[in-house]
């Protein structure tokens, strides 16, 4: 694996600066990649895994006071929340800046930026690109803000591909064609498999089902396996948002056109950018 | 909002020394500043947001144990425990500096100090001033910490503005009187507004209450609003050791007479200047 | 207590590496002597409390994944896991080295390291020594692991003190015995004391035991007290892998020949000693 070489410090941009990270919900993956993103350029992390449940939020703060208070602390902080709206709310009152690391049902956006900088650096392109989006199309929050990102490129066209409880909802099919993007729904995988420039595939989520034989019969439909790589092009690439669970099987790993390791490995690349900007070049950016 | 040179290390005064905290109980507020005051002097942090739940607490340690195996780890151990007493067992059985960050009902000296900082800070003094202490002045550990550091100075005098249920206990009242402090309870917030150099506004404790009517009688008893602030002085302030509920109206906030953010971020001062007295200065302190 | 030489950074053999901690299962004393080490030699340490709770794995992702995830954010792993074989089983995916904290009822290798780097530094030799080992015998991981590798040196004797239901298991006297090294079974722990080297005390561990009748029987059968001590010889140390509860009495602890704490800190510089090796030196270690 590439390395951003250990042993020589990457950079010492953000050296004296201290970032805080303000998880209301937990997620190992981002928050370290945010974590090790401030560390390689030099800067300081404070770190709080499960805000919610530790700190004065249980008492009756509002997410607005707490952020008045951190901001005492830190020279920038990384909210991931459960409500919508929540890291708006924070830079509506905060004078550092905010990174929105998710917030519930909203916006994930650097999850959405590594995602097209992985589609650039492993195809060479965003525009004249086919994408086959497959699994929980209508809860996966990171393919339906990838199809609004794509939407600003040329000519780009979807497969959806999913099983019919998870389909892809009404508005971001209205967004796409009102933007004059093809789309269409898909029922044969391996068919989209041998069309599509980037297979990205997502997570079957069991926590949004109550009837657990509608998600054992979801989950198991759409599967990435050494047969559906037969039928993907030699230049072509899976992704996938991670974690997985089996909806592709561990032996497409090594296969060379995996790209989902790789693609959390970005997210390190696009969250140190996005911090060397909001910190040292004082860029006001609007995610 | 000030800022501590970001971008430019404050200080390499405690370069290659560590930190640890060691917290029974949560505080965020407490540990991020502990945390951020080590940082922004060249330290480095173990941080360990929940020792009860996860350490060898749980298979029967003690915490006289714990902290001898810790300060082979670190250069200063920082403790917030549930139990009274907890630090000075601490600093009993420690050969590194032990600083307390709250020990449940007894005391919270950092909280204390930078109270009083905020004061001298904000009204230029700590002899001659008039407090009004609002809200639950029987169980505010702060408040009454406050009472009993400003006593040292002279001609302080202050107002007890408190429900029945949670007025200011005696034990204070006569270390007051004994010291020659005079003190008098008003039942009139705007009367006290007024009259005083500080308003220190606290929260009514949910938690401390088993009958909750009498708990949402006395919390919407003293609330400082717009209306409150008219009665106030221009140069007076109002003070909150923070979080706070809604005993002061989110409206106050832009008030530049509103000091609670400013009283949160002196935490950080008074933190990084206790971290540079016990390390690099090795100054023998006991609060 | 020996210090690190704080405020001067000890090395900086490190800087601009990371490692990241990945405990599934909580371990406060390992964890921060881990991270200590790194701090210690100027590397960065993305730190992981719980991570069974929070990360990924919640949502039904491997270890092999997260493993695979996280090397692209830290320059070493090291793992505590509650499954015999995880270690291995991350090693065997990782590009990056993974140090083993212990996995569950498996191996814990960094202890058995700075128990045997306890021994050499407190009596001067590995050869030719006497070891009581007392307590949980079944089912003290430490206690095997220092069996097995002391079979390893010359002339090595161990006396084993175990309440019944805890006593040594066969699997280690048939190890020992096929390698020649003698062992003996004895109810008298003063005898022992006077005759050893090493007086290697072990918790009885509580959450082994389904009858609580048989545990208190079995903790209270063999305690370390002043009078064992007058027993033990002038050159023997008493160890223990800690947290202790009461099987050694806390008058003991003044002795110069209790050597726990210091066992304690010795995982320091073991664990030091082993980042460096696997990061600077890139040395290629299976423990």
């Amino acid at each position: 694996m590439e390395k951003v070489r250990p042993g020589t410090p990457d950079s010492k941009a953000l050296e004296g600066y201290i970032m805080s990270t303000l998880f209301y919900e937990p997620s190992t993956r981002t928050r370290l990649s945010f974590e090790s993103a401030m560390s390689r350029l030099g800067g300081t992390v404070l770190s709080t895994e499960s805000a919610g449940e530790y700190s004065s939020a249980a008492k009756g703060e509002t997410l607005e006071d707490t952020v008045r208070t951190v901001e005492g602390y830190a020279d920038c902080i990384v909210i991931r929340h459960f409500q919508e709206g929540a890291a708006s709310r924070a830079a509506a009152v905060a004078s550092v800046p905010i990174l929105n690391a998710g917030d519930g049902p909203g916006q994930h956006p650097t999850q959405a930026l590594l995602d097209l900088y992985t589609i650039q650096r492993e195809i060479g392109r965003l525009d004249d690109i086919k994408v086959g989006c497959i699994g929980d199309l209508a809860n996966g929050r990171t393919v339906r803000s990838l199809c609004m990102c794509l939407s600003m490129y040329k000519n780009v066209q979807f497969y959806f591909v999913a099983p019919d409880v998870v389909r892809m909802r009404d508005d971001i099919k209205e967004y796409l064609s009102a933007r004059g993007v093809k789309w269409t729904e898909v029922k044969d995988l391996r068919e989209v498999a041998a069309d599509v420039d980037v297979l990205y595939q997502t997570r079957i989520q069991r926590e949004r089902f109550t009837n657990m034989d509608e998600y054992a019969a979801a989950r198991g439909k759409y599967i990435i396996d050494t047969d559906i790589m037969k039928a993907l092009q030699k230049h072509a690439v899976v992704m996938h948002p991670l974690p997985r669970v089996d909806e592709i099987t561990t032996d497409v790993d090594a296969d060379p056109r995996a790209a989902y390791f790789r693609q959390a490995r970005n997210g390190l690349f696009v969250r140190m950018a996005l911090l060397k900007l909001c910190l040292a070049d004082k860029a006001h950016l609007e995610l």
